[in-house]
């Protein structure tokens, strides 16, 4: 499995990643799950991959190179890749048509074999002259853009570690907050998914900059990480028991057994002294 | 979708259920998903169930009136029922017998349909004679046992809640304590499943009293559940923003930009002033 985390707020793009991958439970390596392409001050763009680590590698080294065509190259029209695209959203069209490359050549192989075609990506990132835009890319090469609703996207192992993202996140958060809830949200998923692991890859990227320069693998001896793993568990910990109990002393005093004006607990007795409720 | 939460603790039980059931977005209902069988003084179960809901609602019946052979009726063996088990393990036997039951009627004619036969539950209780006992229960009838390492079981959307219970947990939690975890774990699963929903059944039972005294429905004007909803998502975001920032001013105060000792960010240039990370 995998977990990766895109976020996109007003002050810039936070890129989270873990790098476990398997098949089956004996077989657990480590792979870097995120890929950036960039030309320093021109466009920067940042890739996290989940699903079949052959697809997505293919599909990462593809994409360095794929053409999309761009009408009649007599009218001296350039076909579009990844370091001549003028915005995000045609980036992501080549990203798209990478992925269906690799399906066209890929897809029957792995079909006779019985092996999903299974491959989710957070693409993401500015070209100057454009604003900062992300995506989640779909294993058929469709996609659909973050926007001020919905400014995160997850692939892979996500439930786990959507909760804090929920409650947390919004367009107008900072990018610390950001790359903190990113770790808070990674820590919760690798507690319960073993299949998500240490070293992660954390990208902060600063609107404007067009250049990856907050960027660093966190391993099992990064002292910050250390910190939210040991502190959140702890705080959360002491808020929870810090909150009033349900079950008072008495019924009276006990603010959960208020009872439901529309719905009664159900109660039928079907044997003499036995009840089914 | 279904979300129920089991816990067994050393002072007694804990079940939680929502109500929402759904045929697709289009086709949302109330269900309970709790029931209780009990003989008061003498015996008390508890069943949630999650999947199908026509699958569940057959075992719930048949589980009221499934008998289990019990050998040579001449010797003067009575077939096992719910009733007269004298293990919660014989009653959770009767249980899988009833899925069974209920897969031979209807399992063909489902899956001519192409409906899986899909029904997990959680069935816990306690029979006079014995400790309080807690099984998972599968579509197949067969069953896993809680156990003081793993002392609470869940089912239906079960991953974004899951967090706080690992986190909160032991078998020497106080009920109150258990109570409290599983609200604030449905509220996750609410805050990101929308098929989950109000109203809730919260039962907790006490050991050794044989009888379910401590019964609510949660709907929206729940006093308690209400507190739970805003108050931790607010305590939540206090601590969270308490937590140190992990982008400092300059890189020698960063926490977080600790170089790793194993894992160096891979760099490699495909492209002159272009760079692929």
């Amino acid at each position: 499995m995998t977990y990766c985390v895109g976020i996109k707020l007003d002050a810039g793009l936070v890129f989270l990643s873990d790098s476990r991958t398997n098949a089956g439970l004996d077989a657990i390596s480590t792979f870097r799950k995120m890929m950036i392409y960039e030309r320093a001050g021109e466009r920067f763009m940042c890739l996290l991959s989940a699903g079949n680590l052959s697809i997505s590698q293919s599909v990462r080294e593809v994409l360095q190179v794929e053409k999309l065509d761009n009408g009649p190259p007599e009218e001296g029209r350039e076909p579009i890749t990844i370091w001549n695209a003028s915005s995000m959203f045609d980036a992501a069209r080549v990203l798209g048509s990478a992925v269906r490359r690799v399906f066209r050549e890929d897809g029957p192989a792995l079909k006779a074999a019985g092996v999903d075609f299974n491959c989710t990506m957070v693409f993401g990132g500015q070209i100057k002259g454009e604003a900062m835009r992300m995506f989640l890319v779909y294993s058929a090469g469709n996609f659909i853009e973050a926007t001020r609703e919905t400014c995160f996207f997850q692939v892979g192992e996500s439930k786990y570690g959507k909760p804090v993202l929920d409650r947390m996140i919004t367009p107008a958060s900072r990018l610390n907050t950001a790359a903190k809830c990113a770790l808070v949200s990674m820590d919760s998923t690798m507690k319960s998914n073993l299949s998500v692991g240490l070293p992660l890859d954390l990208l902060v990227y600063r609107e404007g900059q067009f250049a990856s320069t907050e960027q660093v693998c966190i391993d099992e001896a990064n002292p910050y990480f250390q910190m939210i793993r040991s502190t959140w568990g702890q705080r959360l910990r002491e808020v929870f028991l810090a909150l009033e109990d349900p079950l008072g002393e008495a019924e009276t005093d006990n603010p959960l057994l208020v009872a439901s004006e529309r719905f009664a607990p159900m109660r039928k007795i079907t044997h003499p002294g036995e009840r089914v409720i």
